[in-house]
């Protein structure tokens, strides 16, 4: 499938301030077909892809005054679903070293401390692609979706409790479960299509069988609808901008354009 | 019902500390037939009860050295339990004033953090005594007793994921339960028969009907077995030894002559 | 001093709620020359006081529809303010029995885990009134009156690190750092004299001497100007309406004829 | 200077367990002379070091039994120091790409919460390698070394209130702080050298100038007495062993025999 995206940011920057963005959409499992990052004023900035995620960076600084960053890239996903029956944990022995990593409790995903919790509600249920689905149901029967209710402290670990959120708070209760279940689960940013309000997505991402396969407990939008951005172990390592100095965001846009094929 | 009961407990002094025991058995709803609180040289010490809830306590400045106080009483108790089916919970405007501050979180009973787990839980619930019963039950079956896992700054909202604790863990749980629910739910530390290994007890009191039912999701001991010491909100208001000072505890035996009649 | 003062408060009720006010003045070392609490439609409501603290409660059960209620009040307060330097901390052991429940943590003053900080903060300090002076002018010089930065679960252990927060706040952190060193303090909600913008206020009191010394670390009403709602051990205990049921508040105002003579 | 050094572990394991070791030194910055691992029975193991922290491990699945493995190496380090004074923080715009994830709150260094308390204690310090050597003797300073103060739950977040804590504790607050000050900045464990009891040892690496600077808190070991093992974001990256499945350590040594010339 192909899809037209991108999305405006806008900064008024009171003092010379370095942004990281990280908007540009991931060259691991999808192709850009055409794409381009705008700056206003011209400003120069530096490009650089995580070698592992392959998470894509532009790196600036901004003077005072406004800075307006333009993103749009078309895209062509190749989603594939396999036969969840077939998909099976994988042993820890057994695992790729690069996927232990996200086997650790992170920032926003205290896996460490949602051990029983997980066992209590999954362990009856079949190891595997289910299981992780099983995972999703859970958040979405459980925790309701509520703009406002959780903000940028909120963890794995409050909303197991608390039982209310927005994307990134389902995401991380997701991932505290798998990992607390020995499967490794990582944060996925992502430009979902036809989401409302048109916003960035987040989800995450389970290593199952022999690769990372995408949930989504939010159930705003269709699987083979993402389109990916960034990963790592959660939000601390996605966001869309890192700002270092007194700026403040004015605007953001999701681009109206974003369409298929 | 007639119990004999007490403790020992001794203490290593290192320089003048002030104690506030609250070992000795309240006298609200049942009656002390003889009682005995003995401090080693013949110390001075001062007594006093709480207005309300009826807790006693004696407070006592211990010089350097070693400090021992011995407890023991013999109480006649008189357990009445009405049927579950009538007894109904009591809609907030006609709550007695005293029951109000019982509604309110405290230090271990977050309240106000465990309002959606509450009611995603126990909304389907008959308001009542059964209730309360489905509480403790929900805390019985999901929470493991378990020695060591939690200690003095565990709280309700890390036991209601942490899914591990000591009485005094399934007290705090089962009273953030019900003060979510509107019920007034109180602490009380107890001296419990039989209890195995003999120690000091905690559950709860939930106010419903016209009065205070004792709950106790533990099931450690019956409930006519439990003689009444400290009630408050939460174990902060209910040490059975509060020490300001440097002092030690090197030893605590609850008397092995804890019988009835 | 005379005061005129009062509040406006307006709410949108879905389902028949009940409303528990706290904005009449206490009785407590204030007078009250005239008063007037009203609700819209002549709802019949219940007052009760609180016996110990001199809370002043209205209850009442809304039904669908608007409810608003005003409090008027015209009230003599005689702030007395003695000699610091002979105002001293009492011994535990001398602390009259009432005051001790303001030793113990509560939901927002965590005070048993403040012990080491507020030690190493204030242990040089003479003890005495002015070691809470000392504890005043430390909050305000580290932590920022930041509307906005808080919300209604934080808590003193939050702030001790955050470093911001609104009057709330401020008197949760005072509170469990004098608790963490024996000194009995307890949280107060009030009318502050041109308070800018228009607010209730919050602050707290020390027992030290022989009575309850008011004290407000955020320095943003004279303490002559402070005129007594509720006290309790913090914010939980004194909120100015708890509500239960589906409403919601529409507007609130504090009279802005607050004047004195 | 050459050390000799290891360690000796040993597990009672109930059922099949897997188990990932990372007691190896790291190969940067140090050179083995020489180096076992033995297992008892003969198990096999898989060996494989993380690409760019150069974390090695063993990974093994062991049976119902005894397990113990016994490692042992020989080291030379070659620790550099540089002028503290011409050390500099690098402006986030020059730093290298892999260092930017060591910025990023992490489980037990929440640096998004320790901001203003990082910028009021530290704001005023001449940015640098001297700096971070202020935020470790503020550690020193402030927080007591105690075992048993802490737990594996402990987090930058706690120590920063509650004033003591271990090594790992040191460690994560000094990693905190840099981070909320924008210097990159990831944990250590590490061999140390006559080490009191001896035990591994936690400490922490800054980015400054063009390279990590190790800083160690604690005091408890010197510098060029310290052989690395593992870097990570925080404890969780970096156990020297994780378990999956039903074992229990029974016994660990530090070998007597580290030595060096």
């Amino acid at each position: 499938m192909k899809f037209r995206l991108g999305c405006e940011l806008e900064y008024d920057v009171a003092e010379n301030s370095v942004f990281i963005f990280n908007v540009g959409v991931n060259q691991q499992h999808q192709t850009i077909l055409s794409e381009s990052f705008v700056v206003n004023s011209h400003l120069e900035y530096e490009e650089f892809t995580a070698p592992h995620e392959g998470n894509r960076f532009q790196r600036l600084v901004a003077p005072p005054g406004e800075l307006t960053i333009v993103y749009r890239a078309e895209v062509e996903t190749a989603y594939r679903m396999d036969n969840p029956d077939l998909i099976e944990e994988v042993p820890i022995d057994k695992l790729p070293p690069e996927a232990l990593v996200y086997l650790s409790p992170s920032r926003y995903c205290q896996s460490d401390k949602l051990g029983r919790l997980a066992f209590s509600i999954f362990k009856e249920w079949q190891p595997g692609y289910s299981r992780v689905t099983a995972i999703c149901n859970w958040i979405f029967g459980h925790v309701e979706y509520l703009r406002g209710s959780s903000d940028q402290h909120t963890s794995a670990f409050d909303t197991a409790t608390e039982r209310a959120g927005v994307c990134r708070d389902f995401a991380h209760l997701g991932i505290a479960f798998c990992r607390a279940l020995s499967i490794p689960a990582r944060f996925l940013s992502a430009y979902a299509y036809q989401l409302q309000p048109p916003d960035f997505h987040a989800c995450f991402e389970a290593y199952l069988g022999n690769r990372w396969y995408l949930f989504d407990a939010t159930r705003l939008a269709p699987q083979n609808g993402l389109v990916r951005i960034g990963v790592g172990r959660d939000a601390a390592d996605t966001p869309f901008a890192s700002i270092f100095g007194p700026a403040e965001m004015k605007r953001m846009s999701l681009l109206q354009r974003f369409s298929f094929e």
